[in-house]
């Protein structure tokens, strides 16, 4: 099997311009990630060598570079903000942020410190954009043409907000959504629900959500979210609203053009609207991460990562023959709870020839990863196995 | 609660010569770690404002980076290199490093590839210095004054050493060592074996010795011992053998100073010598990694990390009052297995004024941890809770 060498050159860069990874000369310090692209300034932190930059505000981590032990790096995380980052002076003291909780018997404001007071928990989720695999549908769908890596698995920690419901007294009578509202700046002379991010879920989810201040052992990075980020487990990335500075139970949902008619579900060719399904849960979902393309002859090492989106990941299958014949691939390492992903390896024998190597995720609630997904308009949610397998060439 | 800021402030950096984590002018890329030193070029990509440079070879994790998020970013993680790292060329095709097996009936040679594809296993191991904790004994120990920095939580992935001797038909007879070689270039004009990395462990840690690739999700950094490093779960840092060139099974223990005479425990005054307990597993421990010195009247968050040594860690306690009293503390987070820390965190009311707090960790064995540790002429395996207390004063 062969891997890409997985140099790190984020730092002290000397090299050509034009290969990935490398400096540009002249221009220390400005790294080119694997498409070509320089890494935003914003973002110049993450291993260039794993990410591909599909927009400034859009990036991808390298399909093979999610490996077997579990959490996704930091710095290897992907990137889709709605709008730009906020100035970094917002981590400068990140105790010192403040979020209005509304809707409550009694409603307060809270400081990141004082939040830090009320309750922790450490919960595993895939984090992953509502578009993942957006690049397997037919139709052409604008937006980034992620495939796989607009996901990751993180440890988060912080406060429930089931405490921080239960310290202000419940939430007030009728209030059937969590609303969380973004720090984004919003751009001058737009109005401001056509650009803000600010999304509602079911009330419901104020059970498992948390406020999280950590992200894989360190303060949230400014690009993630920190100094505070509101974390859904199983649910859409565009549902964890970062540099959050409003949790509000509220009556009807958002009106931000984000929840109204933006992350719907609808047939292609349709307008967004509340009518539609939301990207809410995140669905049963697996997919091989190496080999990708080519591999040596003998014994080849088969490894993916397999998630059960709200309900936990029970069993994945791995098929060597393009789905004509599936087997039970083992998981390796700790399970991290129902909302991580788990990576599965198997070592198998493959024969000169091209193979079509497929995976097949089953989860708690008995749903089984389909063959296909249905085009939508915005190609949102895919997880059919036959459009996430890989052909690969034994010499 | 107060805690310092921690700004990313690795990359583009502008700023004062002299503060931590800032630039020295005229001299972009170099940062300074917390202690005003700059970091090492072959580390110059770990979080500076995480870091304390001890030596060259010794740097050590903050006590205060570590949170409640159980793992310990790559970036953040100690470094304590017995001899310096090897060139970089070694990691420039990774599946490339070759490894010699010895000592079993049919001993053989394999690269990282084929490494790869005889098995997988993934386990979180605290990986932690034999000397963390000098600084807390009554003697003036020569070496690295750790605190509580030189350990980490990882996950790692790697093939499992039972399944390489399986492969190569079974140990020899009357091998009852395992040793490891690691690959770094011997000084010149130096006897090797004066020098030479090589430890030696009981045969029987084969059954959950893992020979890994990969650390947290990335491939392991040359500094941490990438491309494959030995890992011996519960046992000391210096059993796991960076950039390991060769795993043999020997009748004899490695006639290197590193095992002979070195990391031996022994009374102060005294040599080493092989008849002494050698550092091999870790013991039960626990300490507190926030609040650290300052906090603000009411509610203050106290967390800190609880680990069982070779015995899964199974409860921790809490006392505010410098062991008078004590109380379990709840773990937060999943489980990561019996070599893995869990962290605790119990939210308290504090009067005005100085308070102790002290944690003591029990593991499955039923070991507790103890008040004190004896001293020992190379101040090493410090587990004592009292010296590990911290003084904090309430506004």
């Amino acid at each position: 099997m062969t891997q890409m060498p997985r140099l790190k050159r984020r730092h002290f860069l000397v090299g050509a311009a034009g290969a990935s990874g490398a400096a540009i000369v002249g221009l220390p310090n400005v790294t080119l990630a694997q498409d070509g692209t320089p890494l935003p300034d914003y973002v110049a932190w993450k291993n260039a060598d794993t990410m591909i930059v599909h927009s400034p505000e859009t990036l991808e981590t390298v399909r093979g570079a999610i490996g077997t032990s579990i959490v996704t790096p930091n710095d290897e995380v992907y990137i889709r903000n709605n709008l730009p980052a906020p100035d970094d002076s917002i981590v400068a003291d990140r105790d010192a942020w403040e979020v209005t909780f509304e809707g409550l018997a009694e409603p307060m404001s809270l400081t990141v410190g004082q939040l830090k007071t009320v309750g922790v928990e450490t919960i595993a989720t895939v984090l992953q954009c509502s578009g993942n695999g957006r690049k397997f549908f037919e139709h052409e769908a604008s937006g980034s043409q992620w495939e796989t890596g607009a996901a990751g698995c993180i440890i988060w920690s912080g406060v429930p907000v089931r405490d921080l419901v239960a310290m202000m007294g419940g939430v007030a009578e009728g209030m059937d959504w969590l609303t969380g509202t973004g720090g984004e700046e919003i751009p001058e002379g737009l109005p401001p629900e056509t650009v803000q991010v600010e999304r509602s879920v079911p009330v419901a989810m104020m059970e498992t959500a948390i406020l999280a201040w950590e992200m894989n052992g360190e303060p949230i990075p400014l690009a993630h979210g920190g100094p505070l980020r509101l974390v859904i487990p199983g649910y859409y990335g565009v549902n964890n609203v970062k540099y959050i500075k409003r949790l509000a139970f509220t009556a009807e949902e958002s009106p931000a053009s984000i929840q109204q008619t933006g992350y719907r579900l609808r047939p292609v060719g349709e307008k967004g609207a509340p009518s539609q399904p939301s990207m809410y849960e995140m669905s049963v979902k697996s997919w091989i991460t190496g080999p990708l393309m080519d591999a040596a002859t003998g014994k080849v090492q088969i490894h993916g990562v397999a998630m059960g989106g709200t309900s936990a990941v029970e069993t994945v299958e791995l098929s060597l023959d393009g789905g004509e014949t599936w087997a039970d691939a083992p998981f390796v390492g700790p399970d991290l709870g129902p909302y991580a992903w788990r990576p599965f390896v198997v070592i198998a024998d493959l024969e000169a020839g091209t193979h079509t190597l497929a995976s097949r995720a089953t989860n708690a609630n008995g749903d089984v990863q389909p063959e296909d997904f249905p085009p939508n308009e915005r190609a949102y949610g895919h997880n059919g196995w036959r459009a996430h397998a890989v052909d690969v060439t034994v010499a």
